[in-house]
């Protein structure tokens, strides 16, 4: 309340003019407008990734369970948000935070962005949506499109018709994996005979019905966690995941998968869905997604492709064949807010079969009422925002050849700093950049060398040394806030698939220059000596096993 | 691309121009972003419901699966945007709009929702959040407070502690519920012995080691149809929702629910979760939620009260008694893009007990480790924006006696309309507003003589004739774009528990006036004339009862 400079108060005009839109141009608001954007501007343009303060410093500011009992003016409470919140934010899109999904945005989607919050559509039902039904329904279908390059009357028969889609904007990637395994549980339980459905009857029924001891789902070993957590959700339970094998390039073995297949048949324990990562999270690999379709179709698995983050690169004319497969699929995860580059809050599901989300299809006495365009009886989210249309915008303004040179500019940066690591003699690429990801880890150069005639004891004792020392450069280096980047665990065919901590890199963002990546390795140089224990260690180690060469 | 007034193109230069942050304030960006707001502006101060164009005609607009193989400008793109989708929008938050649960905006969101956009922070990690974690655990912790008003003392040792969440802040209510049944579910199914819990083996193990035929969540018949969802989603089944009675409030039958719970155990159904409802969607109205809690008790289940459109009014003082017993749920859904006013895509489910959430933690190699104030262990999404911003600056800016007013207000013009109803004797109340939602419909004045008097028969043909005159009002009013209400169907006592099709107030806008309230009875007034079945065939039937009298 309260916006101009009287004392801020409760009364009836003062909350009656807070929802009115304010008509002078130059008005407290306007101001305030002004300043936020001349403050987001400084933010955004600073190179770092974020100021070291410790957490337990930040949360003094946000001690208080008490929902205050005096209104704040706008000013004040937006000084408090510059100072403590937006000062104290990581910088995502900074060029030198290379360590998670997030990027620079295009610019112009902060304009843009107004309308959405502005209108404040709910695109459950066209009453409260009207314009963005159709908008969301052509944004599914160009991502159809750009998967499965359906013929236009496919189109035109499916985009806008009611009772159909062709998938299900949501929230994120997670939502979207959740959604492809519910319809393929739901289809692989379908109604049969007096059996009205795992969607009416539930699981318990449905497994006594079909008479499986068990259900499974297959993905390789490095797939993302949410698919154990939609296991779960979907009572199927988070071991019904089988992990399979990769191979030295962190993709699925096809010969593991047949195995487990046939093994899992004989238990009686069904099969309904095999997914097929298009971009792991940690490596950014991609599955052998044809053979994959292969193997699907021989078993009547429902298959899955989760490519929420490399499904963007289907974009790119030069690097679409590393997806080849991916048309076979029955449904993909993709998620906008990762290399489409629109904020935070777009992943989608498409399915390549319009008749498949009827499986999931549910309506409501007061909306949803079958024959509506109503996009809510397909989601698993009810009330939903417009997102779609920063998307729509997006994929306007920058066009599919725009999309493609930041998706080969990246592919090619990753591809660049695995030569600058390689030609390091105190790095160690550990995973080669097939999209923008790669990881590594620092091993000075003599340790290298002594761990080639390392007794297996003193190999063990370094590695473990080693991954101690790379948490303490991942963790120091995010501290200092120059520049981030990630950490997580393998187990490379090379260590004799040892658990392995490794640096982690993704290069989406179009700011990165070369001399941010050199810097970067620089930096994490000079951090490993300043370890008290790991280096020392590693120092001491190996000059034992070289001394005694 | 392009945001200058050369040629659209997709050059290097171009793309990286539009990751920047521009330097000019007097940007062609910058004169973009103004005329947006002009245009905002002015639609957001038109005061109708929707511009009258069908539905077809909109996705001509909208008809091409490809994506563009040319950039366009971002001025051009922008044009198309207001003409083609701003223009083709609803005004959900026009003062006559009060058919669904959207209203207008405090407007110092759209300044702040700024901050959101462009820090584009995601909350599943610290790593790209920071100061958005405390911020969001706050939120959570003042909504539990508002809910569950422990000593100071409990939310400084839990609300900011790692390994534990009071909630989790998600795209929406629906969300919210499958959170808190996914929760019950795990506990009701929790590891015991040999048994590795449903989260690891899945329901169809659990129910085996268990030894329970099914499972059970009860709620009454005015529950949302997220909870049929969840119940699909979970592998619970539809079925497994039963619907309980309500009373002639749209109240839950406490004998009902005793009589149904004793006859579930009987038939070795497992009831492990009991749903009040704090604002049903239809009418309003409120579970006695005091004795709700005693049976959930008795009975060992999980209480859950889904207020995501009643929780709201815990910040009323006055009307707070009205949910007497929500300080006993073991969690609660509360949507703030409802009544707490701020937009699309702020749900939250809280839980009384901060242990409780540990039955769906879950953590991943590169994330979430153990430890980790990551509020995505605990999260049914992943990656989530900085939402949780928007509901903390509006907690903070309108304080809660602000939103005692908001409320108190809402509630008092729904009894206004109430009365406004009554007192007009073509029109009959059908549920008295106990929040601020209240359904009604036309009919005649004689024709509520002639019902009184009417054979079984005649009475069944007007009733019916009634139903498609609603129906007809409401689709008419909507077309005609001066104002909206929605419709949903009932089966009220009055009328022998018959599917009545009724019109559906919410009056959660504060810009609404008494006047519009009367406005919208006589534009209903006058579309029901317009009718050329159902009107001229009730005043025939009418005129038939009443003439024989």
């Amino acid at each position: 309340m309260a916006v101009d400079n009287r004392q801020a108060d409760a009364s009836e005009e003062s909350l009656h003019r807070i929802f009115t839109v304010p008509e002078a141009p130059d008005s407290t608001l306007g101001r305030i407008e002004k300043e936020i954007s001349e403050n987001l501007n400084a933010f955004l343009q600073t190179h770092i990734a974020a100021r070291e303060k410790p957490l337990a410093e930040i949360e003094k500011d946000f001690l208080s369970a008490d929902i205050p009992e005096s209104p704040s003016f706008v000013s004040e409470h937006t000084h408090f948000l510059l100072d403590k919140l937006v000062a104290q934010s990581v910088h995502t899109s900074a060029p030198s935070f290379i360590g998670h999904m997030t990027s620079a945005l295009p610019y112009f989607l902060m304009p843009l962005s107004k309308i959405m919050i502005g209108l404040n559509q709910n695109l459950v039902k066209i009453e409260t949506s009207k314009a963005f039904t159709p908008l969301e329904r052509q944004v599914l279908g160009m991502l159809h499109n750009l998967i499965f390059n359906e013929e236009e009357a496919f189109y035109q028969q499916w985009m806008h018709s009611a009772n159909h889609s062709l998938g299900a904007f949501c929230s994120g990637g997670t939502v979207a994996n959740i959604t492809a395994l519910w319809v393929a549980r739901n289809n692989a339980l379908k109604p049969d005979g007096e059996f009205r459905g795992v969607a009416q009857e539930g699981l318990f029924r449905a497994m006594k019905h079909y008479g499986y001891d068990d259900l499974a789902v297959l993905v390789s070993e490095r797939g993302h966690y949410s698919l154990k957590k939609a296991a779960d959700v979907l009572g199927i339970g988070r071991e019904s995941v089988v992990s399979i094998k990769t191979d030295d390039n962190n993709r699925v073995c096809l010969d593991e998968l047949n195995k487990t297949l046939d093994s899992l048949k004989a238990r009686n324990i069904k099969p309904f869905a095999i997914v097929g990562v298009a971009g792991t999270t940690e490596t950014g690999n991609i599955d052998p997604l044809e053979q994959l379709a292969d193997i699907a179709e021989q078993h009547g698995c429902h298959f899955h492709v989760d490519a929420a983050w490399g499904g963007a690169t289907l974009m790119s004319n030069k690097y679409r064949p590393l997806l080849k497969g991916i048309e076979r699929a029955d449904s993909v995860t993709i998620d906008a807010h990762k290399q489409l580059y629109v904020p935070m809050g777009a992943g989608m599901v498409i399915f390549k079969n319009p008749a498949l989300m009827t499986a999931i299809e549910h309506h409501a006495e007061y909306i949803l009422r079958k024959g509506s365009k109503d996009l809510g009886s397909h989601t698993l989210e009810g009330s939903r925002s417009g997102m779609a249309m920063l998307l729509f915008a997006s994929m306007n303004i920058i066009s599919r050849p725009g999309y493609e040179m930041l998706i080969n500019n990246s592919i090619e940066k990753a591809k660049y700093f695995a030569q600058l690591i390689e030609s390091n003699p105190d790095f160690e690429l550990i995973s080669e950049p097939e999209l923008c990801l790669l990881t590594y880890r620092y091993v000075p150069e003599a340790t290298q060398r002594a761990l080639k005639i390392a007794t297996p004891a003193q190999k063990e004792e370094l590695l473990d040394a080693l991954n101690d020392l790379t948490k303490f450069i991942q963790k120091k280096q995010r501290e200092s806030g120059k520049s981030f980047v990630s950490r997580t665990r393998l187990t490379p065919a090379k260590w004799g698939r040892k658990i392995t901590t490794v640096l982690r890199v993704v290069l989406a963002n179009p700011l990165t220059t070369d001399k941010i990546l050199n810097d970067v390795l620089c930096e994490q140089q000079t951090l490993a000596a300043e370890s008290e224990f790991s280096f020392p260690k590693i120092i001491s180690l190996t000059k034992t096993i070289l001394d005694k060469q």
